[in-house]
This record gives structure tokens, sequence and C-alpha cells, in this order.
């Protein structure tokens, strides 16, 4: 990973710590970890980390164990590795004395409550000098605009994926199962190069696809129910997240009627992406689409959400919490149609926010109209 | 799953739960919430829950939102199933005012320290009778003890990893990309059946060996170097967990004899599992063998771990923060020798401690002595 821009976000925050005063902030989130250090272990259970950083006017450390200290030491360039052993919590403590920090930021957001609760305690078994200050968001917020080379790698994964995606048809048949299909698909993506599915992938056939989180099982597809797959890859950190619904033959039943007010309601939300709209206007306008066409009941979930390191962040496309669209923010459009126990529509670009408008990412793959 | 071993880990609860004086668990860890329920959807991002439960003398509640309430009403069962829409904070602050809850236990352990302030809050916005009360591993120590339901399901996990390491060495050849060998392995853990990977595969040659937790590379294996491979399935939720490491010939250098004091360790380590052991003391035995041959310093991790629906949990065999170990417990032995820049060996069993004594429940696949 190029430093320039790894030196730019750290500038940056460094500016918001101090606006803040802050001494340092304790990234412990691993995809900020990633962003603001190029160290790119991950954790390997919720509980456990690979490490942390400390980052504040002057300084970079990189804290983590004798596991990763070799991969800290090759990819935080600029970083002071520090390996703990044993009781880290302690260490820690005893760092941040030593350092004669003050104030320390922490992610709030993240951060175990019993781990706070440890962490005040050794700390006031130190000098007891020093105050945790809750942050919310500080680098998740920095992540939500893409910069000029974290869009090159989405776009790079966004290609691998929608060329998996536009292959599918070549050899889906009916009667395959939706694991088998699932697995097909991880099997192309690892082929392809892909570092990891940037999620499980979801293929849910007929009654199944009424489930918007629906996990592979074994039935097998039929032609012409619908057939929704949510896919996505992780190359280079970054992700892609996108869904068809297929059908193998024509829709049966409702289901071609469905589609297309998916479709319109997607190309609709699309048309009102673009820089300073509220991000609560592309939800509505899908919703209203389906709403018009007496589905409104049947569109549980937000349209979309932003991607990036993580296959889920920010900005969140829905009807609360609007924010500001801002260039440089990818986010997924995807709204879709459950009709319990018969089956769902569901239809995910992922959208590039330009100065001008809207980028859409993923690949027209000849699917549309059906 | 049957409902019987389910009924019993709530009783089980909700009687520690009385004697805490709380009036309900606020579960909201993963593998606690599929324990103690059924429900065995996965979250699909850290900071995003597909559900909780609450769980208290007369109440079983599980709350979830619209993408999961189909599968939790069919895998849940005796919980009335909540669907939260929205607002879920909110929902909740709502809900237990409404049930007159007066002390409402959590998850220190998990629950995010932003999370907790946000409840808090809400809590304090309602009738303000509510008081939060920190349980740090209440089901987690219960998880720790595997009932024979669960013991039988970490067999067949156990299983179908021993037989996928036991093919490698008629497939494996020199030239073969560490990436492509864990992949090949993937593919196999899916064509037999498991549901997941435990854990992403750890394919480590020559000196990438030296990294306990090295990432599979385009690096290609050569005959003779040091192999790890470290390797588990998910089956019906229950994880396995095992590593070998390979040769492809004859050990080059000092592997021989790094191996060789490996596996002694090993067998020493084991031979102290049983009943009533602190469990510090196979560490302390496995460790005096590799530092008695001089390698002390190059093994700088704990000897093993606890294994169930997560492939780590407790109890650690560490040389810290000991517990008595206790039939039912499942544990991994894996002690490893690391040469910085040259490779490393490292070898894993999975062992039952039963009432005489230990099982070790992988196979013997026939690999030692080398």
């Amino acid at each position: 990973m190029p430093r320039a821009p790894i030196e730019a976000r750290i500038r940056n925050l460094v500016e918001k710590l101090k606006q803040r005063g802050v001494d340092a902030l304790w990234v412990i989130q691993p995809e900020n970890r990633r962003y603001l250090s190029g160290f790119t272990a991950e954790d390997p259970q919720l509980n456990e980390s690979s490490g942390s950083l400390l980052i504040g006017p002057g300084r970079r450390l990189l804290l983590t164990d004798s596991r990763y200290a070799e991969q800290a030491k090759g990819q935080a360039h600029g970083f002071d590795i520090i390996t703990v052993k044993g009781d880290w919590m302690g260490e820690l403590s005893r760092l941040l004395d030593r350092l004669g920090l003050r104030r320390l930021g922490f992610e709030a957001g993240y951060l175990i409550w019993g781990t706070y609760e440890k962490l005040k305690e050794n700390l006031q078994k130190g000098n007891g000098h020093i105050s945790l200050v809750p942050f919310e968001d500080m680098v998740e917020d920095m992540r939500k605009i893409k910069g000029p080379e974290e869009v090159q790698a989405i776009r790079a994964s966004v290609e691998m994926i929608s060329a998996i995606v536009q292959h599918i048809p070549a050899w889906l048949r009916p009667g395959m199962r939706e694991k088998e299909i699932a697995w097909r698909i991880e099997d192309e993506a690892r082929r392809r190069g892909a570092e990891a599915m940037a999620f499980p992938p979801i293929v849910a056939s007929g009654a199944n696809g009424a489930l918007p989180h629906a996990v592979p099982t074994d039935r097998e597809v039929v032609a012409g129910e619908p057939i929704v797959i949510d896919v996505g890859v992780k190359v280079n950190g970054y992700c892609s997240d996108t869904t068809r619904t297929l059908f193998l033959d024509k829709p049966e039943g409702i289901f071609l009627e469905i589609y297309r007010i998916v479709r319109e309601a997607q190309l609709k939300a699309i048309e009102h992406i673009k820089p300073e709209v509220q991000s609560n206007v592309p939800d509505k306008e899908a919703r209203e689409v389906i709403s018009r066409a007496g589905y409104g009941e049947y569109f549980g979930h937000a349209l979309g959400h932003g991607v990036g390191l993580a296959t889920h962040e920010g900005p969140r496309l829905s009807p609360t919490k609007p924010e500001v669209l801002l260039p440089g923010m990818v986010v997924t459009v995807e709204p879709g149609i459950y009709i319990p126990g018969k089956g769902g529509v569901r239809l995910e670009e992922m959208v590039l926010v330009t100065e001008e408008g809207a980028e859409v990412l993923t690949k027209d793959l000849g699917f549309y109209p059906v």
C-alpha cells in the first residue's frame, strides 16, 4: 500500500484530535487500524485483537503480540512496533503513563464495556492522570469518503464480482442446490485471486428468497422461481457487494411484475444520488415506487449502505439518521420485495458519488430487463 | 437441535441469575445466543446484531428484526419472538420498562461501551428503575463443560477435519502455492458438508511458518521444509481445530530435531490433562520440554484453548490465570517452535477431559514420528 494516502489520513486524524484536545487516539477497530497503518492482520475472533494503534501529534505506535510482530514491522511503516507479552492491559497502562498522556481518545462504538472498565482501573493504579475520552465514529467518518486509491481498489473488487456474477447463467441449472451454487461462486472468487468473500454468499431460491439474509440451504433451485444471489469479494482489503435475482426461465406468477417494480425503484433511487443530497432521499424515492405499486410492507430493510474496507459502513441510505452525500462516497442501492412463503426479488448495484452525480460501479450484466 | 439440552442450560442459567439477584440476562454474544436458544443466525458484522435474548425466571424473549424473524420462529422454541423495527435501543428500553425489570444483567465481555451508554441513557428516559449489572463470562463459563450432545457434535467436526488432513499427503506436491493448498482444503471441507471453516486455514511454509498466525501467500512449497497446516471446520455449529507440520521429504536442517521436541512436549502436556488439574500445568510441562531442549524463547504463545461453538473459548491452557480442568472440557494442545527467518513446527491435537483423564479426539494420522 503506498504511503502517501496513509500519511494524509494520519495528518487529518491528528488535526481532529488536536481540535478535540486529546493527546492520542487508541485505535482497536480492525478496519480503522488497517486504514491508518497499512497493517492488514485481522482479529482472529471478536474478543481477540491482533493489535492496536496509538496515534497522536508526533506519536505512532502499534501494539501487538509475538504472533503478529513480524507482520506489523513489515507493513506499518513509520510506526514504532511494541510487542506486548502476557498482561497487555497492564502494559498498555504503563505505556500510557510513561508517554505522559493526559487525555486518551477511544473508539466508543467498538471498545468492549469490560475492557474499558479494566483499562480505567489499571490507569487508576498508575499515576491516575489519564482520562478516557469516547469518540464516536471518528475514523469511520473519515472512511466514508474514499480517496482515489480506494476507489481504484473498490473498482477492482467490483470488477471481479461482476465477472463472476455475469458468468453464473452459463453454469446455473435447475436442480442445483443453493449451497452448491454458493460454493461455486466462492470457488470462482478464489480462482480469480480474491483474498476472501466480503461476506458469506447469499443464494436464496423460491420461498427462501423471502428472507433477506438467508443462508444457503440444500434446496434445489427450480426454473421460473426467483433466485436471489447476493455476493461480494474482498480484493486488497476492499469489498464489493452486489445482488441479482435470476429465474432460469420465464418468471412465475407475480415475480415479473415484482422484478420490474424493484428495478424501477432502484433506478429511481440512483437518479437521486448526487452530492449535497440527504442520504434518506434515495431511500424515500425507492420506497415510494414500491409503496405506490402496493408492495410497501414487503420492503422492510434500508435501501443501502457504504462499502469499503468493511462490507457495511457509512453512509447508510435509510429512512432514519440522514446525512449529506458527498463525492467519493460509495454506496449500495438494493431495494427488494419479499413475499413471505413465496419468494423475494432484490437487486443491488454499487454506486460512487461523483462531483456531478453518481456512477454505477457494478457492470450492467445484460440481465435487465427480464 | 433437540430441546432437552437447551432446556437444561436455561434452567441452569436462571438458577445462577436468581442467586445473583438479577431479573434477566440480556444475551447478545452470538455463540451464547445459539447455546441458549438454538437460534443459529450469525451477526453479519461485529456491529450488527441478528438478535438478542432476554432470559429470566419465567421469561424467554428473542428480539430480532424483520430479516431474521422467520428463522427465529423456526428455531428458538419456547421463546417469544419480538420483531423490532427501526430504533431498537428505544424499543428494548420500553420493553424492559413494560416487563417491570429492576436489575438487568448484561455481558460485560461483549457489549460495546457506546451501546451500554446509550441503553443507560434510554433507560433513564423511561421510568428509571432499571439498573444494569455486568456479568463476566456467565454463559461462557457454562459453555466450557460440554454436554454429551456437544461432545458428539465436536467429534463429528473433528472426524471431518481429520479425514481432510489425512488426505493431504495424497495431493500435496512441491511447487503448490500456500493459497492453493488452503483453498483445496476449504474445497474438501465444503464437499464433505462443512457449514464453514472454523477459521481461515493457515498454510505456512518455510520462513512463513515462523509466524504462528500466518496468512497463506503465493509462496510455493518446497520439499524438506516444514509446512505448517492449521485448519478446522464447523459442523452443526461446532468447531474443530488441528495442526500438522508436513515436510514432503526428509526434514531439512534442524527441523527433524525441532519436530521431535514439539511432539514430545505435546505428549507430555497431554499426559497432564485430567480432572482437577490446574490448566497451567500442561502448559508448564510442554514449555519445560521445549526450554530444556534450548528452544524456550521460540515458543511464544499459550499451549491451547477450549473449542466448541467458538474456535477459541475457555478454558485456556496458558501460564497465566489457571483454572481447574473438569470432565467435559475440550481443549487444544498445540506447542510450537518458531525460528524467525527459517520456519516453524506446530502440532495440535484436540483433547477431551474425561472422568479418568484425557481422550485425544483428533485421529492419529500416521504422521508421527517423522
